[in-house]
């Protein structure tokens, strides 16, 4: 679910934004605490054996590999992967949503268009507006793992009453292999132009504005539909995929801390050596913005739960207000 | 709230800049001189502890965990983060800047549109645009801090004239969870369908027209109730403040000036030590570039006290002319 | 062909990354492999020719160009070069997915303004929509290999019921150097001009409408035709493949374990020597992230596998329902 | 001013890009050449000094200081800093272009609907585009330096003849805070609606078509208004300022020659100093890239010199054409 | 010329893409044979007179001079600078391409609006046409050489059959500084309003339609022109430039092979030296990169030599098949 935190932040003044660190709600701790404990055990055997298993000559073997991990991680072009993979998922993510099919503007040019208040008058407005309606809650259906929860056969959309049992027999006689949103469109369409014909819609003109408000609202499901069909190209997921996975393989390896070969004689300073942290806290660091880049990209639900909730109640905000 | 300084820059010559790094209101030295104070602070008491309390070996000890912070704050990809994160924002808030529904478009249809010049002519158009500004107040009061404040409760938007009591009664007998703002909208659409059936708007052409822009008026308001409405995620929020201000307590520690652990032996010149400037001038910097950018990119004001000044006036701007 | 997997992920939780890293459809290993083996198959000779063949002079001179060449890989700017052309690529792909005429708008309007249930009412619009399709197949044709296959010659097209003989005679009169997609498009204007005379298409709103969608459906079509014709400048495909191309010839010598020239002395610890992992792991990352990144970049069938299947599909599908 | 070269670069062959490096107007050399000779200035100075009045010790002092400035002036990040400022910066430029309004389309329109070839018939054309093009010079006051240099009040609008006395009684009877660049298209909409009662305008749809272009029109006018009046955040520009100014202010430090240390001893060849240039080469090339960079990216009439030329010519093409 | 290559990547599999490295025509080898001979012919010359003509003592000071080159090269920011001016002009490059005024839409909107199977309209729809094909003529002729180079006077157009004599007076007597492209939009718009009124144009709506679809063609011509007017700052071509250059200067001095100073005493191994490869490698790798990428962004007659061969193409065919 997407968060709304704005409110606060619009609040914060002078350290204000420490406050939404300390959010668990959709933060980077929840999403990530699983894989942050994975990591930390790993972590924290290697460590363990190497400081209490390993024999001297073992420790020197060890140190061999760690420095070559810490060259490897290096050599991950993690910024230049992640940057590219990272700003496409969320231009698409934001283009997605946008394309979310909103029925209030086809709301407002039915209430307009098409007249009468009498009870048939009423039913065409509540029937092409459902028919609206119906075809997006059957594209969410296949975008959205919470409105296909919702919805998981077309018998509970009949049930939420978006569908008349003719209605899906109808529809159901109809065989295609996509999703058949647009068939409720089509009935749109035949129904207005019924409309027309029995003199409801009154001129050419509005019935032409019905028509277009229509198309850009089946624009939309398409959109929808096509964003969700066509996914980013498996290759780059994996290729990010591999690029972080095999940086944190290399940072459990490499950013252990490592005993000083040679111990300083006696009776002489030694060089500075490293500091003995037992926590690897720069990796951890590294393993906050790069995993947590990553999961938000990859993230399915970020970008698609949003759709039910406002689909839901936009749809009966539609059909009070008719 | 945004600073026009354009001129000043238009005027600006030779040297023209300078004079822009010395202004206060709207500068980075008024958004940060809080947060500045804080770091300054905190640099100088461990700067002093370091100075006066450590002892010689407790300083040899400081000095290695100084080098790994040093090392952290170069392993934090400031760039990359900051530089993803500050773009989206900028995009974001110019988009949202643009979606501002004005309502001098709208206005221009309906005197164009709706005819007559006696009592009722002007009431209509007058009553058309009202409700045109009241969608936009209901949105920009849900959008922005400012207009909250003026218009607190739905009272001081009927006190102020963009609403009767009637109409009061009526948008509140609506329940819906969301931000109402389409319902003037729909009572737009019922009147200047009223208006068509007088023939005060006297073709059907010209009835489509003011739909039309109906429907475009209704978008952006719509628009930027959806901008406010789904936040940039979270987590990219919180890895870049977490970036930001782990950058900076690393660069508290580890950028004090150190003491040469080996002094010069006596008659040998030592080698070139590091210089003590007391004040760390390349961090202050470092300060202003990233906590500047990082403010400025979430301090939400910025987006938004934007809308109400501009609301306002055009609002009453749009009243006046009709 | 793109391959779905967003539902595989929309189940993911912890871990159901690793899931998607498995996958061989579709994947990076099966689009490297063949490349992967001449990699490492080259890298193998040469690693066993310095093992075995080399005198120790021979070995050092090896050294010298090995250094040369890691210092090589490094000046060639690989993040710059490459992501300048995925990024152009990328955007130009689903630029062209979206350019990509979808026969159901048009569908949709055709259905609402030619009017009669009778024989001619039904051929009638059959008709437009078949010379819709046949616009598009023609434009897929010269654009998609698939597509190509499945109609290598006109009569192909006709065959499979998209052309009468008549209208290929038609088509094959007129000469052009250029593909003649166009040429249905003026066929459906002048059959829709033929209805509105007939009275089938009422008036003349409805008219207007039906030639600005099939403006715009045509519109697609030229759109996706100049995407194929005019291609990314051929400089800049040679840049990014040269880029990689040397880069991996650098590293395959580069790369390899070299020993080290000076053995340490007996009874004396040497300092901590290279690793010799006999298979370059690292190397073998880059492999994956930059000969991936740019194989799919430049992949055509990539982008345009797409467009078949869907066309297909949907052409038969708003054939089914009109 | 924008410069046009593309001719000379159009003719360039081999070699041909050379030319366009010694062109004077409009070129880097004439925007940078004040701030050079004073960044030349105090780097000459401070050589001189070093050169001639330090004693040993202070050259010492000196050195220390230098290595600090060029270390500092590493840490800066001019690329992420200016890469941002001044792509958005130009982006914002060429929008802004685009929104300049045109009357050409206009004029189009007009000449096609407003019928008569009488006077009547001229004075209605004349009298609507001249509002037009009004409603643009009032926006291009407030936008282009060079515009208001032109009519710097409204008596010099009128005496150019793009307003009548009266016109100017009735727009002074107005009162506003903001640009009153809307009134004229207030006007030209009354006027339409008038010649449309007189049949002069011969249909609805001819009128909705005038109106919509006078929409678009005005939506430029109002873009281009909001442009100018929203300007760039100030944070940023004093953030890439700082940078620029304290980038060069450790560089005129740190990149001064400094003599070395240790000389040889006598019959002892010494190891490689440093060259002695006397100029800072190296430097002055990052003079030209950043601060050239920088400083087009902020000199305002760069984006905005370009509309009055172009915004006189098309007014008075437009006058004389219908 | 932009050089159709996709169909030979598209049937590339295993190894494709080195047949594309080997093309001559479009490629980057062609683009640069003759700076690459200048280069390499400075780069030999200096290379011969460093290993022959320079003393022991001058070759020592020759390493201090490469050195200091060497530096100043890194000191370049070739990526930055190319990154933004290259991303910039492929996409205006790709806008302007976008925007060359296609007849075809406009083809289809007369066919189906302007009635009458006789000769009057058949002149009428050939005219109207052959006004919007002039337009677009008079655009390119000064957008792009090689139309410039087919129709270098007006006369040569009048010849091509795009204009008649009398127009060609009537088009010369309206003097105006800038191109007169719109001027037969006018032309047009004239004897779209006179079919009209001759009953050829049947009703109110398709003469709207007429107008607005020669309004977006007007617009495109408009667009193409300015773009091609406003160049993009010759600052940021000259800033590239310099960098380039400068980069590459720096580079024939700075990469060539240097002797060892001090040559290893005898009986004893010296370290391992550089490698002398006499050709440097390293760096025409490099010049084919960054010279490439400037090339094909300076080199104007690759945008627009695009369009005069599609332009004359197009024109005849929508002359053709009236």
């Amino acid at each position: 679910m997407t968060v709304s935190y704005t409110l606060r932040v619009a609040n914060a003044r002078f350290g204000g934004f420490s406050a939404l660190l300390f959010r668990w709600r959709g933060s980077i701790y929840k999403l990530l605490y699983k894989e942050l404990l994975v990591f930390l055990g790993l972590y924290g055997i290697l460590s363990l054996t190497y400081r209490i298993l390993l024999s001297p000559e073992q420790k020197r073997i060890y140190a061999q590999v760690a420095r070559y991990c810490n060259r490897s991680a290096d050599l991950i072009p993690m910024s230049f992967v992640l940057g590219f993979y990272v700003t496409q998922v969320v231009n698409r993510w934001w283009a997605q949503y946008r394309s979310i099919p909103l029925p209030d503007r086809l709301m407002c040019v039915v209430t307009a268009t098409v007249h009468g208040d009498d009870e048939r008058g009423r039913t065409l407005r509540r029937t092409l507006l459902r028919y609206a309606n119906l075809s997006s809650v059957l594209v969410l259906r296949s975008v959205s793992t919470r409105v296909l929860r919702r919805f998981p056969t077309i018998e509970h959309v009949v049930e939420a009453g978006f569908m008349s049992q003719e209605e899906k027999q109808k529809f159901e006689s109809l065989h295609s292999d996509f999703n058949k949103y647009w068939v409720p469109c089509v009935w749109f369409t035949n129904l207005a132009a019924q409309a027309r014909r029995e003199g409801r819609v009154r001129d050419d003109i509005a019935f032409g504005l019905l028509l277009e408000e229509l198309n850009q609202y089946r624009g939309k499901c398409s959109l929808l539909f096509h964003y969700d069909w066509i996914s980013f190209p498996l290759v780059y997921t994996q290729v990010v995929t591999i690029a972080v996975y095999s940086f944190f393989a290399f940072c459990i390896i490499g950013r252990q801390f490592l005993e000083d070969p040679k111990p300083p004689l006696k009776g002489q300073e030694g060089p500075l050596g490293d500091l003995d942290l037992y926590v690897p806290l720069t990796t951890l660091l590294q393993f906050f913005f790069y995993a947590g880049w990553l999961k938000v990209g990859t993230k399915r639900p970020f970008g698609l739960k949003v759709s039910p909730g406002e689909g839901n109640q936009l749809v009966s905000v539609s059909l009070l207000s008719v």
